[in-house]
C-alpha cells in the first residue's frame, strides 16, 4: 500500500521563482496540511535532496497522489516526472524569537546565529523575516563577535573548498564600471607561483561582472571539481562562483535585500568573508574604490571599513590587506563584457599601450598580494607585478587559464565581437572634462544591453581633467540590437555621462544636454 | 481578431494566498513579460476590478490564450471560468525610493505617504518591502505630521462609511483575554440614544476577538449596506469589520508584520485611527489595559500613548478619551467565544450576579462615551451606564441588535453550546492567588481549540488576591474535541495559568507544576 506521505511528481512545466508546491486537497487533508503551510519535500530516492516549500492546494489541477513543483526546484532536487517525493511537516522556525531578540537590541551568540542562517537556507524563514533581520542589523548593529558568528554560519551553509595550500584572492567591494583588473591580476599572481583560484560574481546592477567579462574568453560555469582542477593545474582560475553553492545563505539574504538595496555593514562584512572562507581563501587583497557615486565616499570611511574587514579576517583565519583606490570614474576606457574583455586582453598583450588607470590599479593590487605571498619585499610588489605584466608572462599565463577553462588561448582582441550598432558622442564645446559619471555610464551601458548582450557597452575616449575641443569624439555606445541602441540614446539625454566645463547643462524646453552630430550614426543601420 | 492582451480564465481551482497568475509561455512572449514580473489583471467586463499579480509561466499547465488565477482572487475580481481578463504592464514602484528616504532618516510628506500606501494596496509593493517600511518606522520614528498623513492615506485606501450623524465607538488596544466588554457597552450606549456602529476584529493571537464572540449570538458577516441598515435601525451593531474593505492597507501591513510581531507605535496609531475614520466614527473611547503581559506595562506608557491617540484624533476630526484599565488578568471569568458570549449575556440579564471586573470596566468605558455624547454630566457617565444596565434596557437593546443581525433574540445563556470535553484543575495547596497569567490563559484556550472551535475555552474560578484551599476548583478547560483537550492539558504543564503562593514552582525532573486530582476527568470521554 502506498504511504500517504509519498507523492509522485507530475509531468508539468512551471517557471516560477517562489518555492510553491501544488497538491490535491485530498492529499492535503490526509497529511493534515493546508494551503500556506510550509512542508519539507525530499527526493524519495535520495533523502539528502530536500527543501522546504509553501503548499497550495487544488481540487483539479493535479490528481490525488501527485504533486506539481516549479521546474527549477524539481531539477535542484533531482526530480523528474514520475519520481516519488516524501512530504514531512516542518517545525516552527526558532529564529523568529532570535530575530526579535536582535530587534530588541540584544546580542546573539554563535549558536543563535547558526540557527538563523540554517533556517534561512532551509527556507523556513521567508524574505519578509530576513528583511526584519537585516534591518535590525542596520539599526541595532552587531559587534565583531556577532559578525564573526554570522560569517562562520554563512560560510558553513553550503559547500566548502580546501586547496591544501595557501590560496590568494583579490576582492573589490564594487561600484566602479569598467573594473576589469581581475583579468590582469589573476594571471600576474599565478605567474609568480602563487595560487589564485578566483570566483567572481555576475553583474547585478553593473554593466558587467568579472564573470560576465571572463565569459567572453572562456567558460566560467565550472563545477567545484573542474574549478579545483584548473586552479591546481595552471595556478589560477577565473570562474563564476554562483553555481558552486558556496555560502548559499549569502545569496538568499542578498536576494531579500535587493529591492530596497539595503546592505548594512555587518551583513556586507559577513558576506565578503563568508564567501572567501567557503572558497578556501587564506590571503586576500580588498579593493575599496572611493569617491562620489561609489559605495564609500571618503578615505576615512574606507579606512574604517578596511579595519573591520582586517579584524574579521584575523578572527576567521584570512589575512587581509586593503587597497583604497580612486573610483570616481571607470577603470580604463571600456565598459561592457566584450569591450572589457578586449581591453584586458590588449593590456596583457601590450601593457605599454594600455590605459594607465588599468595597469596601475592592477599592478598596485597585485603587488600587495605578491608582498603578502613573500614574492616581493614590502614596497616592491608593484614593481614585480609590473615586471611580470610587461615581460609577457602574465599574458602567457592568461592563455593557459583560458585554455584550461575551455576557451581559445589564441584569441586576439580584434576577434572579440562587439555590437554592430554604434552611436558616437562629440564634445559640443571646448573645455575641460570635470566629471565622468559612473552612474550614467552604468545606465547607458545597461540600456544598450549589457551585461546580457555581451557586445553592448561604452568606449570612453576622455577621462576627467582632459581638455577637449568642440567636435572631438568623447564617447561611443555599442549595441547588438538597434532598439537597444535607441534605448541607450534616450538614457543619454537624461543622464549625461561626461560633463564638460562650459557646456550647457540644460536647454529649453525639448532639446537635450548634448547636441549630437549625426555623422557616424544612422538609425537602425550598422556603422561598420 | 483576439487581442494579445486578453486572456480567458480557465476552470481550475487553486487555493493559494500569494498573488500569482499562471500563463502560457507563448502569451508571455507576446506580452513581453516573464516569470516573476508583476502585471495588472483587470476584469475585461468591469475594469474597476483589477489587481496586481506575479507571473508564473508554463508550457503545458494552461493553454495559450488562458490564465489560471487562485480561486479567492478570481472571486475578488468577479471572474468565473471563461471570463476574459485584460493584462497590462505595471510601472516600477515609486515607493521604493520613498521607503529608502525614510530608512535614511528623512521625513515623508503627505503625497509620499499616499504613494506608499497606494502601492501597498495595489500589490506593487511586496511584503519584504513593507517590512522595510515598518522597521524604518520602528527605528527612525515618524512625527505627528507623518502619522497623520499615514492615517489619512490608509483610511482612504478602501471603502468609507458616512452615517450623516455622530457615531460613537469603543476601541481596545487588546492584550487581555476575556475582554467581552463591547457586548455590554454597545447596548448600553445604543439604549441611551447614541449611535454606536461597532466593527470588530476576529482573534489573531487571542482566544476570541469581539467578532468571534458576537458570532455565537448573531451573524457578524454583514455588508456595508446591511451594517448601516442595522445601525440606523436599532442604534447599534456589533459586526466583523474584516469583510467591509475598510482601510485595506492596514490589513496588508498587519499581515506583513505578523510573523515577527513587529508593531511600531506610528503604525499602531495610524492603524487604530484609520479604521475609525473609514468607518465614519467621530467620537471614541480608547481602552488601554496596562500591566505585565499586556501591550503597555506602565501607567506612564499608557498616558503617553493616549496623548498621541488624542492628538492624532484632533488632527483628523475624531474626539478621543482614553480609559486606562487594569489588564493583568482576564476580564470576568470566561475565555473563548461561546463562554464569553454566555458570560456577557448573563451580565446583561442579571448584572447583579456578574463579575465586578466585567460590569465595572464596561460601565466605566460606556460612562465616558455617555459624557462625551452629552447624555451625562462629566463624572456621572458611569452611574448612568450602570443604571441603563441594571434597568434591563441594555439587555432589551442587545436583543434588538441580535435580531437585526439575524440571531435569535430570545437565546438564553444556557442555550449556548459549550465544548463537551472538560478538564478541571484544583488548587494543590492552601494559599493566595498571586498571579493569573494572561499569556498562559491565552495559550491554554487556544490549545483547547479557541477561537475556531467556538465551544472551547476556560472558566476561571479564582482571580488574583483570592484565598484558596487545597482541593478547591480553580479552573475548567472546555474543548469540542478530545484531542484538543489533551493538547490544552499539555500546555497546562508548561504554562501555569494561576500561581498560588506557597505552591511548588518546580519539581524534579519530570513532574509538572500542578498535581491534578483526576476526578472529573477521564481521557476522551465527556464529563457531562
Amino acid at each position: 500500500m502506498k504511504r500517504k506521505d509519498r507523492l509522485v511528481v507530475v509531468a508539468k512545466e512551471l517557471d516560477y521563482d517562489e518555492k510553491i508546491v501544488i497538491i490535491n486537497i485530498l492529499d492535503a487533508e490526509k497529511l493534515e496540511i493546508k494551503s500556506g503551510d510550509k512542508i519539507l519535500v525530499s527526493n524519495a530516492k535520495n533523502k539528502s535532496l530536500k527543501e522546504i516549500f509553501t503548499v497550495a492546494t487544488t481540487k483539479d489541477m493535479v490528481e490525488e497522489g501527485t504533486l506539481l513543483i516549479p521546474t527549477k526546484y524539481a531539477e535542484r532536487l533531482g526530480l523528474s516526472s514520475g519520481d516519488e517525493v516524501k512530504i514531512s511537516q516542518t517545525h516552527k522556525p526558532e529564529s523568529i524569537e532570535l530575530i526579535k531578540k536582535k530587534i530588541a537590541g540584544e546580542k546573539l551568540n554563535r549558536a543563535e546565529m547558526k540557527t538563523i542562517v540554517n533556517e534561512i537556507v532551509s527556507g523556513l524563514l521567508g524574505r519578509t523575516e530576513i528583511m526584519g533581520f537585516v534591518m535590525a542589523q542596520k539599526y541595532v548593529g552587531m559587534d565583531m563577535d556577532e559578525i564573526e558568528a554570522l560569517t562562520r554560519a554563512i560560510a558553513e551553509s553550503g559547500e566548502r573548498i580546501e586547496f591544501g595550500r595557501p590560496a590568494y584572492d583579490k576582492h573589490s567591494i564594487g561600484g566602479v564600471p569598467g573594473n576589469k583588473v581581475s583579468l590582469l591580476i589573476v594571471p600576474i599572481i599565478a605567474s609568480s607561483g602563487l595560487l589564485i583560484p578566483k570566483t567572481s560574481s555576475r553583474a547585478i546592477t553593473s554593466p558587467s561582472g568579472t564573470a560576465d567579462t571572463m565569459e567572453v574568453l572562456a567558460d566560467v560555469n565550472l563545477s567545484i571539481e573542474e574549478f579545483m582542477e584548473v586552479a591546481n593545474k595552471v595556478g589560477g582560475a577565473l570562474i563564476w562562483g554562483g553555481a558552486l553553492n558556496l555560502a548559499p545563505a549569502d545569496d538568499i539574504i542578498i536576494n531579500a535585500e535587493k529591492t530596497l538595496r539595503i546592505d548594512p555593514e555587518p551583513q556586507m562584512l559577513a558576506s565578503i568573508m563568508a564567501k572567501k572562507l567557503a572558497a578556501g581563501i587564506n590571503t586576500m587583497v580588498l579593493d575599496i574604490p572611493i569617491g562620489k557615486e561609489t559605495k564609500m565616499e571618503t578615505v576615512e570611511e574606507a579606512i574604517n571599513f578596511a579595519r573591520l574587514v582586517i579584524e574579521l579576517g584575523n578572527r576567521v583565519g584570512v589575512r587581509v590587506q586593503a587597497g583604497i583606490t580612486y573610483g570616481e570614474q571607470p577603470v580604463g576606457h571600456n565598459v561592457g563584457p566584450a569591450l572589457e574583455a578586449k581591453e584586458a586582453l590588449e593590456a596583457l598583450i601590450e601593457p605599454g599601450k594600455a590605459p594607465a588607470s588599468l595597469v596601475e590599479k592592477s599592478c598596485s593590487l597585485a603587488g600587495l598580494l605578491l608582498e603578502m605571498g613573500g614574492k616581493a619585499p614590502v614596497g616592491m610588489g608593484h614593481k614585480l607585478a609590473k615586471d611580470i605584466l610587461f615581460s609577457g608572462k602574465a599574458y602567457q599565463k592568461m592563455k593557459e587559464i583560458i585554455e584550461a577553462q575551455g576557451g581559445d588561448p589564441n584569441i586576439k582582441p580584434e576577434d572579440i565581437p562587439i555590437g554592430q550598432y554604434k552611436y558616437e558622442v562629440y564634445a559640443p564645446v571646448d573645455g575641460f572634462v570635470t566629471k565622468v559619471s559612473n552612474k550614467a555610464i552604468n545606465q547607458l551601458a545597461r540600456a544598450a544591453g549589457a551585461p546580457k548582450e555581451k557586445g553592448a557597452g561604452i568606449i570612453l575616449h576622455v577621462k576627467r581633467g582632459r581638455k577637449v575641443v568642440a567636435g572631438q569624439k568623447i564617447l561611443e555606445i555599442y549595441a547588438e540590437r538597434s532598439i537597444k541602441l535607441q534605448d541607450a540614446i534616450r538614457v543619454l539625454e537624461s543622464h549625461p555621462p561626461v560633463i564638460i566645463e562650459g557646456m550647457l547643462l540644460k536647454t529649453v524646453p525639448e532639446r537635450t544636454i548634448y547636441t549630437f552630430p549625426m555623422e557616424g550614426y544612422s538609425q537602425g543601420s550598422s556603422s561598420e
